[in-house]
């Protein structure tokens, strides 16, 4: 976790307080579960609920585990401190370690994800704001970086926007696969805890019982959910190269916020760079590097080993806080983003009419001519606007063996950009909906 | 692809021929849809039909792509071979290569997805199989590879089931990330096509139109399928893992099917090795490794490049050929592992009556003794069980301290296995249903 | 392997064939060596050469593995046929599969990495060469995509060249790891086979002994290995990106070779795209995609266990095969890439005279203006250029505050373009000596 | 960074404060080659010096950056209050951000791994030891996890050993790859800065010139250090997987140190679990998942862009950190692991004599038994000790085509232990030296 890369409602999740809290939490309901199919007393389970207000001591609890060398014994030692030893009795009674840490984990995870859902979110409004926007803000479309034929800025939003659109749905069902809590004891075949207990121990924290676990919750269930948050980073980079690519000096169709104050460079002080987007393109690497030992971490040994904790000790907090981050990043970048529409236009305009190559050819084949014949005339017309910067129209009228296929008048319609713009409607719809 | 690790019909599903054959499908689908809307002749459409028989030619369009250094060029050349120049005019009319590419990776996907299911299904299968079989098959339960409280082969392989049905599901939302087309043009414009085209021509293939493509379909699907892809392979590799376990030789509580004739060993002749399961390891490490390019694939330039496709030209055959070895490969295993519950309770008593410390460590609590006081009787105990090979049961009953707080009976009744096995049911309800 | 993005040279040396006349050679220099300490009879030993010219039937040998499920038995079963079972009694005496398997692969990594050097030679005298063609072709040197301060052509050549030149070097350490044998027997400890026999065998193969095998050569050095070709990817994906940059159709300072008769885009004709460098970039991809498996391979069972061998059979011929292809595909772009210099002069005077900014700003400093102060006086002068269009020296020469600290021809100085390629000597003899 | 997987040397080297010390260095010896090719007033120079026992003030500089959104920058202006704001003027002439945070993260790495290389020295040392200590502690080696012929636990140490050194010299090599520094202003052309700068800087911070910058240091190098660490990594699982597997109930040939106090599972007391060794796995995945990013970081656009600065300021620190921890870690457990002679002959002995097969089989070929006959009779009498617990030698001596071959007097010195231990001298010497 890097500080400059995070935000406190994340970083919140993943304090001490904040778990050894769940911790608690999770005590205490198993300890009323406990007492209402009569394995404890009512009033120990009672007693647990002293300690409903109090801010753990998470200095006190490092000290206990110095010497115990087991996190959750030097807790419920710690517990025993604020409700009495004798009332601390029953704590923990027919539990592992495991039932505890395990359910903490998806509960982090889960509230995690609602954080991540808001910062989709800001990102979504932000797409179909500047694609409404930009719906009609014509622009050349690129495959392979070489110009192709027109499109609309707003159309670069709207495939955004349907591409974290899906991210949402993937978030959600990713949601899903780690909102699930196991008290089931050791090697999790509930001799020593009722099942009843998991089941009031995940009603009271929205959670769903495990069906199987083994101890452990299986690790398959975070694999998924991490390598859908690298998912998302992809396409949080797909959309950072695309604006880094907007606003390189020779194309410029698009700029980050430059705020006042702000200094590009120490040497070069014109320098506006696309630092945001660029810092995207490194965080969507932090997110993603935790797959892999996600994925690794599956395989543990028999009913559990412990070999998964210490990784995601780091890729929990460090993932989602990353990912958090860089979605309020990207969304604050969309926001602001400084669009230049006459630069789209220059740009377009840059190989006069060349963009309009394949109307004519299609022209040419419907016309008549053999899509060989098509094809030789057209390339050859537009080698002249490429290589010594002709007009394209100008040279397709001046060539004989074009105008014996079609009138000038049929020449000057294909030059008509409402031609590649006419199902920007169609296409909203698609996406944005009625 | 390795021939050893291949099965034949997933091998065809990434043949060339199935590929011409999709690509003719997809250009003879879209020329009905145009001659439809009375942009090409119905009858030229219709021509286009009579190479339906038709093998394509590999090795004529590879000569042709030779020259052209354009596959789908090449194969429309070939395609006029078949059905006339004149007739092949209108083929792929307003289409760009992408429309059909992307189309054709597509339904491939979708079509090894459905083998894939079928192997996950066999998997599942052996899997229940086998759990219900095995359900009260007592075994003991190992937590960082140390025996811990028993539970049975049964609890096993319904956990392993419930993780494969898991990955069914995420299976089926992968396959539905995936089966999309897209015949939009050149950028996605729909400017050169029909937006009915792609309905038509996706409605044929058993595909959904791609709401907002340029160009190319958006690679997060494909992301999104090979991570899915990354986790079921990540299952498998825990599978095999634990069978390896089961198999070392101090274990030995099932082993892999030795068939008449087989080696284990040039060297050594009496050894049986779990050479399945250590190569379903390997496997899962390789379908795996498509994981990040996929995730580096997400990121195109502008309406697209073609770094991708070198990148899908090996994945997808590869991961889809591998998983699907390796599906039939665990089924076939799982269906024949030889499970020896005798060995199970061997082991399971190796430090006898050890698995019962924590009941007894209840039973002491609940009896009045506090948790630490519980905690240090226990592992006394325990600990000459441990290092002298001593009865647990006899030593408890011979503690004073421990007499104290409980009768002979009551610590005898702590060593009924019933005890770890009275909430198989509930669990194998929870995983099998009813 | 992909039939398209594969050298036959290279598959050569990954074919069955190759294959079992490397088994061969070791398993008849092992007998010569058993037969100089008397293990088995001279005659026997001499007797294995009979098949010295052999070309070994790869499908009988693939019939009779089909039978006993060990490759290497199945081998020794047929060389008995073509030199008589009773000469063939001796071979593989004292011997484990691993001996020879391991040993085989090494052997075939040492000449794949003879190979990929062959392949980086051919890049490194590419860029040499065009580093001096081009060693002064002035051009803008851009950080963040932003025009920054002048550099040359050459110059990026020449980092090309000094990073594949570090590659080089690092592939000579990487081919020193994998080139060890191992004949050592069951386990590793010569208990069967004298350590003699290793030496001959390695040497007359080319290889060092490996130190301490345990039946398999460690595979932290094959990991070592796939890691190192993982870094020769990605600089080869650095150079594929900054030609896919100057390619784009705004900056065209240089252009992928056109052949003719190659079309670019079935529907745009005009369309010259950088198709090799994208199909690099998605190589680069697929090269780096071993190194996680690799490293995943390090940690095997005890003495050995089979997991490292599926992942190898993959990795082993398709990374050595996709990367020497791309480093020859890599080399011919180099070799061909046309370059344009008077677009990359156009294009360093985009903004006028604004790539000078930080001269003038040193100039202000030195001339006793505050930084402060320098920074704002050229900033606001350099945003009339960047905003509207103005002549950055013209601009410098009508500002008061600025020529109160620097003369007209102080302030012209600084536009002298030399000023920045003063140090193109000094750094091409850094990189390419005297 | 996680506290609990960190040591205070290594945390240091990455705090703030080391940060901003290195950052005033390169400044003030810039300074000095400044001042001493006349550039700046040798005044100004030794000016900046007056900086040189100033602990920064780091919570002012980030209040400075808060308004720049430049750390160089900001940090420039609180050097200007320590030195004074005219003396402050030459500080920085000619140099751009980069040259001072490339220069100093290259000289963290280098420092961070002089760390990692006493720790590497620390696990050599330890496992050296152990190696001497169990050289002829016989041990059943193992292929597939199952039994196959005797070795010694001393091979083990020497083999991790080995494995080790190999790593040591590649932590050299990799340190020598990043022991460089680059001060060659804006895109690289020393156009601002004479190169005789960076000299200096270099040769007083132990570095040595980077021969072609492009304003940053060429990330090649940083993929290859950061892969050499995953390397090592995966040498540490290795380790750490054979220690979880001689530790496991049924095996326990050795057993991770178990403090007085420790408590190994809050439900079951008698639990002793290798947890420092499962640790040691997942710590392994995490530096592991830095070789990705690190290769991704490569390709940078043109000469900078700033997408790997957000990935190394988490790979920086992270993986250094948990390395260095993971190596000390792995170093005390080594140290202290507690090995039981006796249960590794107890192991070896499970399947009487069988571990001997090969050398009966090699007996029987050279008697002139057929290989196929040999390994038939050898394969007869071991199934019966496998599936039956006979006596591997007495059923050899009780089957006449055996003693048709074999003497008993022959069949019984084949049961000899030396015979698998006569090379450990050889071996040792080998791995050790004389």
């Amino acid at each position: 976790m890097i500080p400059r890369y995070s935000r406190p409602d994340m970083v919140t999740i993943w304090s001490p307080e904040t778990k050894f809290r769940i911790w608690f939490e999770i005590e205490a309901h198993a300890c009323d579960a406990l007492a209402a199919i009569g394995v404890i007393p009512k009033e120990s389970a009672a007693a647990v609920w002293k300690a409903r207000d109090v801010t753990f001591d998470v200095a006190r609890i490092d000290e206990i585990e110095a010497v115990t060398k087991h996190d959750v014994i030097a807790f419920l030692t710690h517990l025993a401190e604020h409700i009495g030893a004798e009332e601390a009795r029953f704590v923990h009674q027919g539990m592992t370690s495991s039932d505890v840490l395990d359910t903490t984990f998806n509960l982090q995870l889960v509230r995690a994800t609602d954080l991540l859902l808001v910062g989709l979110d800001r990102v979504l409004a932000a797409l179909k704001s500047r694609a409404f926007e930009h719906k009609n803000t014509v622009r050349i479309g690129r495959s392979h970086g070489i110009h192709a034929e027109p499109t609309t800025m707003g159309l670069t939003f709207a495939r955004f926007y349907a591409e974290m659109d899906r991210n949402r749905t993937r978030l959600m069902t990713a949601r899903a696969e780690i909102a699930t809590g196991a008290i089931s004891g050791a090697v999790g075949t509930f001799a020593n805890i009722d099942p009843s207990v998991e089941e009031h121990v995940c009603a009271q924290l929205g959670l769903t019982p495990e069906p199987i676990s083994t101890q452990v919750i299986p690790r398959d269930r975070h694999a998924m959910y991490f390598a859908t948050l690298g998912v998302i980073a992809s396409s949080i980079e797909n959309i950072a190269i695309e604006i880094r690519h907007m606003q390189r000096t020779e194309v410029l169709e698009a700029e980050e916020f430059f705020s006042p104050g702000q200094k590009g460079s120490s040497a070069m002080p014109h320098k506006r760079n696309p630092v945001l987007s660029e810092n995207l393109t490194g965080l969507a690497r932090l997110v993603r590097m935790s797959v892999i030992p996600a994925l690794e971490n599956v395989a543990l040994w028999h009913e559990r080993d412990i070999s998964h904790s210490s990784v995601e000790r780091a890729i929990g907090p460090d993932t989602t806080i990353t990912l958090d981050f860089a979605l309020h990043r990207l969304g604050g970048l969309v926001e602001k983003l400084v669009v230049y529409p006459e630069n789209c236009l220059k740009n377009m305009n840059q190989f006069k009419g060349l963009v309009m190559s394949q109307r004519v050819l299609l022209a040419l084949t419907q016309a008549g001519v053999s899509r060989e014949d098509s094809y030789r005339l057209v390339q050859r017309n537009a080698m002249k606007v490429w290589e010594h910067g002709a007009d394209f129209k100008t040279e397709l009228l001046g060539d004989p063996e074009v105008t014996a296929a079609l009138t000038p008048a049929q020449i000057e319609e294909k030059f008509d950009i409402g031609y590649h713009t006419k199902h920007v409607d169609t296409i909203f719809k698609r996406v944005f909906g009625a």
